[in-house]
């Protein structure tokens, strides 16, 4: 050791004398070997890949141990949760349910018609779906807090879908069956991603991508609610901005109708009033639950007694009182309205799935507890069946609503039975009194419903956070504008798709540098005080090594050293002698790999530089042996950590830096 | 400090007290503090992620810092590497490349005639694929070894591809037509991926799914010489084992000839014994070199002078004399056949580049030399475009012809020049000699040719290393055996696709522990040793925390966490007060990444368990900042290492372990 370099040595160096000639960085008194742990069996194996795989929240663990008669009860209990929590079911419990129930109830009805009008569907359809979908749902859902029901963007999905294949006005019977039929295959779709536990499936619709999503069905939406804020009456069938833009202008001067603008407008400024009070107090969160109803049965009262509607005021109508007649006969089972509606269900039922779990995941961890993600997508799914036997369409959890659900004290789905209950009462009892109001209240209480999808805030989140994210993000967005919800859709998923090919393909790697006075190895753009270990390049691999990768890697590793070197002769520095690669991160390695390890072996003995290997992992340290390629580079040249490797390399520099 | 624990402890206690009074774990004396990289400017990262895409290997590294002039030349020169190699080309070099080439000539004739069989053309179009394109590639090419040609696994394909569209026998001028089309855009296709520098997307078809599909498509190849080789007049068109099974019995009572079976068989062992003797000695590689040309000479001469072929013997009858006519008028560049040969080219074209680039590697890593596989990409295509228009069809480069030519020790693509001098004497003198060529003895050449295609040693080596790796190379095996090569390619693309979508979204997670006698924390379950802290768990991820797994990663922490508590509370042990989440393989977080981040925070502190991060990243870093997350949980929840974080959640217990 040179004596000069004393002052910024530590501790350890005092002891190398008395332990062993080769230096190590660990304190300790002998070099750890990387170990190969033991081998598995292949069954044992492969059983943990499907495990992690479909498995991966455990939802068997409950079943562990226990005698047969109490594993069919849980079985039972599992599919549906309502045994569980039932039994400690109390009055103050249902208190809070049959509030929050109520107020989810006023919210949810003059939604449920406006919503109906999104999916070209007759307005006790929107009813229809508040009905059974929630009983089912409460039956077998393990979410406390979902609200559920007909939601704006899954309704304008299903609509602008379904008029692609059948016209709602001229064929009104079949489009109904279709849209039975989309509902239908939704609800098997969803229902079969949960049985075979594909939930993860879902996740590749980036959250960058749903902000986009929601904030261009919003614009979309809301675009389309000027036909009846408006009252004009020949409106384009497109949804894009620049058709309805077209539209609304050139039924300016004969089409718009000022006795609806009036009233639209001024229960709009209402609402959106109210929202701002509700966002502003929270206690005052009843304020704009209730305020949709109450502007339904002023604005109802209003037209009926000015009979607006003769002056030109569009008006609802008729709903056909009621509960929800059977659909059964009228799902399409067979003939080219199938495939349609099969096409039609999936897109719509993932859309609706991907909602309805970012809900419950979110008030999940709000209250934490474990929602089991499959489980609720047989729940979600049984749910739509249902449904479309019983008239209903696509229904799933809101936003909005369950947002109000949540506020008002909701302890259980109880809240969703008792909406329910209101839903019942209405059809049978109070649709009448829905025929005098203006179809531009409901435009507005639609407007001011998906007003707040439009997330400014999280697409700023998003810039700031990963510029490839905001992309998605608006490539999205400007999609469902300026083209369709299915472009939109389409180029999410695209991107993001893009994204994953990139992280494959193109995985990170470092150069790493000795942190001054310790003895760890890290990237030196992020540590510039590190120093690099003349004669020694340590690259770091950010990746598992495989097919999709493995030559860029290998090329990438030639690269740094090609510019190591070419910047080492221009400096007069002595030439790199050992290339280290640091292997933490590389969790699995294929047989390309293996490949492009053994060329990259070849290519650095043709330069007279000896690989040496880092802390390669459990998989990766197996694979090298059961390949040969740790016999071929040797098993002196794999260490425990990157320290050591720099020991071996050049023991006396290692000290220096 | 316990006293008793001191004989375990090593020196970097007895520093402790003089130093700092928060223990650390690199013997240094004082904590470093996660950095956070110098920021950079948002168009220079862009510019860096463009770069490694799509520009990993440095292509324009020779043209920096260099005059206008200079920069011209190097452009022209990229284009044609035939400038830079023509410098110095002598004498010696042209010794070897001239034997070489004489070589690969002697095998490339009778196979070319083959092959254009196997792709349903006349026995000339084989021939001339083996003239233009070498010259074009000659010119353009950057690998020194590869022999250009028609090549088996291709012609089959296209030759199954094209029938599907039009039936060769009773359209045959449509069905070259259609052939042409499909070269040209095979071409257009291996051109684009060049320019526009996507050569990375070949690299998804895995080695294993490669291996597979040349031994499915080389029992393919040989069950389609069958024909040939028992002189079977009806031949099923299907290509996959049990049709041609069938086919062979149902004929066998009246179909076979016994003369064409003797000529076939006699000369298959002679051919498969020069193979024999090419392996064990290495330098007799020419014998199986020259054996087929040898076999055509002798059986033609055979059947000529005993009129075999009027005893049934099929003999080959016709080859055109002359030279590639001009083929630009027959590619269709309308109409429905547009979109056939695109589709085809678009398939051939791929499986010709996979082959390419995989030989040009493999002998560019044999010689040490760099091989721009984006410029390859854009020689192959060139050549093939301009193929397609002198009547050739897809043409690649060849594993067998490219071997023997590196073994008759070929310098340059100058020895593809003598090739095609050959087949341009071969076209404009010899044809009408290959009049009576029997049709068996080419079925015997194209079987011993694919035969070495079947690697078993490699599929073996596969299941030794990754048995899902095995799994795509048997899926794909036996779709092309039992389905199709389309099938096949289709099983390939979608296992390798499967094992993406694996590894993004359930990437491995490890519980660390410490190795005994050192501060390095490893996976327990390579380390059996390395022992836990107790009232600390720590978590490593092995992956970029993306929405396609950040909801996995979350759940998976959780899940460690709980069993861990578990496993604590059945041994009424201290419980879990800290949670260590390992970062250093965590390259990259996006928006989802920090949700899922921020979600396991709440969550943790309801069950009143902190959270500590050791080592994130430069990139991860800068998003924890801009996201507010580092707020959230503090700054001083952040460390280098694991043993720092340790140290800070217990350090008193750090130490005793």
């Amino acid at each position: 050791m040179d004596p000069s370099t004393e002052e910024v040595e530590t501790k350890h160096v005092d002891i190398r004398p008395i332990s062993s000639s080769q230096p190590n960085s660990q304190d300790e008194v002998y070099v750890h070997k990387v170990e190969i742990p033991p081998k598995q069996n292949l069954f044992v194996e492969f059983k943990g890949i499907v495990k992690e795989t479909f498995l991966a929240d455990d939802p068997l663990r409950p079943f562990k141990n226990q005698p047969r008669s109490r594993k069919f009860f849980l079985g039972i209990q599992a599919v549906f949760p309502i045994i569980e929590w039932a039994k400690d079911y109390n009055f103050t419990k249902f208190r809070g349910d049959l509030i929050a129930g109520l107020t989810i109830a006023s919210l949810c009805i003059p939604q449920d018609i406006g919503y109906a009008k999104l999916a070209n569907l007759d307005p006790q359809y929107g009813l229809y779906s508040s009905f059974v979908p929630p009983l089912v749902y409460a039956l077998m859902g393990s979410s406390r807090d979902i609200a559920i029901g007909p939601v704006a963007v899954v309704s304008l999905l299903l609509g602008t879908l379904l008029q692609d294949e059948i016209d709602p006005k001229k064929n009104a019977f079949e489009y109904r069956r279709l849209a039975f039929t989309a509902t239908f295959f939704a609800g098997i779709t969803q229902a079969t991603l949960g049985i075979f536990r594909l939930g993860f499936l879902i996740d590749f619709l980036s959250h960058a991508a749903i902000v986009g999503f929601m904030g261009g069905a919003a614009i979309t939406i809301t675009l389309q609610q000027l036909k009846g804020f408006l009252g004009i009456k020949n409106f384009t069938k497109k949804s894009d901005i620049v058709s309805v833009m077209k539209s609304v202008f050139k039924s300016a001067h004969h089409g718009w109708n000022w006795q609806t603008i009036v009233i639209g407008a001024s229960f709009l400024s209402f609402l959106l009033f109210t929202k701002y009070i509700g966002k502003k107090k929270r206690n005052l969160f009843w304020v704009p639950a209730i305020a949709p109803l109450i502007s339904v049965v002023i604005s109802t009262f209003f037209v009926f007694i000015t009979r607006a509607d003769k002056q030109g005021v569009q008006i609802v109508k008729h709903i056909e009182k009621g509960i929800n007649p059977s659909s059964v006969d009228e799902i399409y089972f067979s003939g080219e309205y199938l495939i349609k509606g099969l096409r039609i269900g999936v897109v719509a039922g993932l859309i609706a799935l991907t909602e309805a779990v970012a809900i419950g995941r979110t008030f999940a961890s709000m209250k934490d507890y474990h929602l089991d993600g499959n489980k609720e997508m047989v729940a979600l799914g049984t749910m739509n069946i249902v449904g479309s036997m019983t008239s209903c369409f696509v229904a799933t959890g809101s936003f909005s609503r369950s947002a109000v659900n949540y506020m008002a004290g909701c302890h259980t789905a109880v809240s969703n039975i008792v909406m329910s209950c209101v839903v019942f009462l209405t059809l049978e009892f109070i649709t009448p009194l829905f025929t005098y109001t203006p179809n531009a209240i409901l435009a507005a209480i639609i407007i001011s419903a998906v007003i707040s999808l439009i997330d400014i805030q999280a697409a700023s989140l998003i810039w700031k956070i990963d510029k490839f994210d905001f992309v998605a993000c608006m490539g999205t967005f400007f999609g469902v504008v300026f083209y369709s919800v299915e472009i939109g859709l389409l180029i999410a998923v695209s991107i993001s798709f893009a994204k994953i090919l990139l992280q494959v393909t193109r995985p990170r790697t470092a150069i790493l540098g000795k942190v001054p006075r310790t003895n760890v190895y890290r990237n030196i753009q992020q540590y510039p005080k590190a120093t690099k270990i003349p004669g020694v390049l340590i690259v770091r691999v950010d990746s598992a090594i495989y097919f999709s990768n493995s030559n860029y890697i290998k090329e990438r590793i030639l690269r740094w050293l090609t510019n190591e070197e070419e910047a080492k002769n221009a400096a007069n520095e002595p030439r790199i002698h050992s290339l280290i690669v640091e292997m933490s991160p590389v969790t699995d390695i294929d047989t390309s790999g293996i490949h492009a390890l053994e060329e990259l072996y070849k290519s650095l003995q043709k330069r007279d530089v000896q690989l040496v290997l880092a802390n390669p992992g459990p998989v990766v340290i197996n694979k090298l042996h059961a390949s040969h390629f740790a016999n071929l580079i040797g098993d002196d040249k794999m260490f425990l950590t990157v320290a050591d490797a720099v020991s071996s390399c050049s023991p006396k520099l290692a000290e220096q830096v």
